[in-house]
């Protein structure tokens, strides 16, 4: 038990739009072999659940954004974007979906 | 030029929450080691930016959920979510950040 409050940071990383993106194509070539002729394009990213102790939102958005910075993206090829909501007690995966 | 409007499907897929995840626990032993103490728990997923044909929204979320379940996801082990927002003109990945 602490005083500082937990929240669930998530963080969206994609190749920027001019990298090519092997396994997005690798993926829309798949379910266009599977029917899917809807698809026209895909990207792969990564999606990152970290559960943080801050003392408000601003400061969990403030240090998911230095993560994306120092570890977590590539800022050459990749961009990211972060997504902060307080956290309900458990892991940073909660299985309620997307924060 | 085509009548039926583009939808970006976003398909957000991550280990179920009692499946172990080692990318997780090791992305997070990197984050304390940086100092991060802030951090903890961590889990890395996988998130897929699709532009798609549908008639409307509902049937590209359909279009969507049937993606995951067909190839995009393994359901034994993970679970996903998906959201749907209305394409601007351009490639899946509009760098406009996520929908």
């Amino acid at each position: 038990m602490t005083a500082v409050p937990a929240f669930l940071v998530a963080a969206e990383i994609h190749l920027k739009p001019g990298a090519l993106d092997p396994q997005g194509q690798a993926v829309g070539a798949g379910l266009r072999a599977l029917g899917h002729t809807e698809v026209e394009d895909v990207r792969v990213g990564k999606h990152v659940r970290l559960r943080v102790r801050a003392a408000d939102a601003d400061a969990a958005r403030a240090a998911g954004e230095r993560m994306c910075r120092q570890l977590l993206a590539n800022p050459v090829l990749e961009t990211y974007a972060v997504e902060v909501r307080p956290a309900p007690d458990g892991p940073a995966d909660d299985g309620t979906g997307p924060p």
